[in-house]
């Protein structure tokens, strides 16, 4: 459509993503309903229906716009500094009253879903790319070894959070802090060195 | 029940469990329904309404169950050697035809039922008790620093492993070895040593 952004598509899109988002955490990926969104949204079920067709694909939009939205990555010159707020970021997202409630609809359904798994594991693509430049500088200044994996740096801070969300361990600052820890020890061992892979 | 173990009692709730896994694999925590379980197993449903009254309480019998079976840990006498056939066997588990859907649909309903997150919760107490005292052995001879927290250099070998299941990256036995060196490696420069705790 040849429409100036923040027009009235765009105004359309904000509205339906956000009531999705309401009816995820109220209801769940399973009951979830493109005329209930639409409803929520105060937008018309044909407009919901033509645009977005399927549930999972409407799940799919919401998480291209959070990846969208998402914080940039920090630039500290301190692998560790930067990399914890990478970590205070992920555990704050995860306890949110709101973002926590919303990642659980979202994993849960990507666990059973493909469609689902593969637009999050799209946006986890994403935040990863945005963050993994903070080890590469780490590799370039010589505190991690040569051809360390920055984005398994990357996932290695966010492995022990997302466990503990999934196992309902406690999920507090200092685990962000921990998981820092641990994935600066290991990464400095050489366990993310890897052969040409990124 | 004054019966004798293998009698009636425990054929009926091996029946039920198997079905309740069947069921759970197939249809998710979502679509389980305690008279389905009792066609399938070919026991009354009456019995099994008597016995375990809701979804949620015959998926915590189940867990209560699996983690009554499952594998006890290693004892080679080397720390690697043991956490990587621990990781080796969440790897196997995660990614088995059959324990792997139900593995997901488990961690699923967890996200989202907070009695099946307790009875999850009580597995993973479970398992991480059984596999703590390979890394208390190792820092009994001296390979790891004192006051090492066992458990969570077991949650340690786990999360990466979980966090590939939950992200839809790939998981396979070489992410299991390295979940094993990182633990290790984060182990030794003392990320988890514990003021006290266990």
């Amino acid at each position: 459509m040849s429409e100036r952004p923040g027009g009235r598509t765009a105004r359309v899109r904000a509205a339906v993503l956000r009531a999705a988002e309401d009816a995820l955490i109220e209801k769940g990926f399973a009951g979830l309903d493109l005329a209930d969104v639409a409803r929520r949204a105060v937008v018309g079920k044909t407009t919901v229906y033509r645009r977005w067709k399927t549930v999972p694909a409407l799940v799919a939009d919401l998480l291209v716009d959070m990846a969208a939205q998402s914080r940039p990555r920090a630039d500290t010159g301190s692998l560790e500094a930067d990399l914890r707020e990478n970590a205070r970021l992920v555990q704050r997202t995860l306890t949110d009253p709101r973002q926590g409630p919303l990642f659980r609809a979202f994993l849960a359904a990507a666990l059973t879903d493909p469609e689902t798994a593969a637009a999050l594991h799209g946006f986890y693509a994403t935040r990863i790319a945005e963050w993994a430049p903070c080890v590469s500088a780490a590799v370039r200044r010589g505190e991690l070894p040569a051809d360390t994996s920055a984005s398994e740096v990357v996932r290695a801070v966010s492995a022990p959070l997302y466990y503990r969300l999934l196992v309902g361990d406690p999920l507090e600052p200092h685990h962000a802090d921990t998981a820092v820890t641990a994935a600066i020890a290991a990464a400095r061992a050489g366990t993310y060195v890897s052969a040409g892979r990124p």
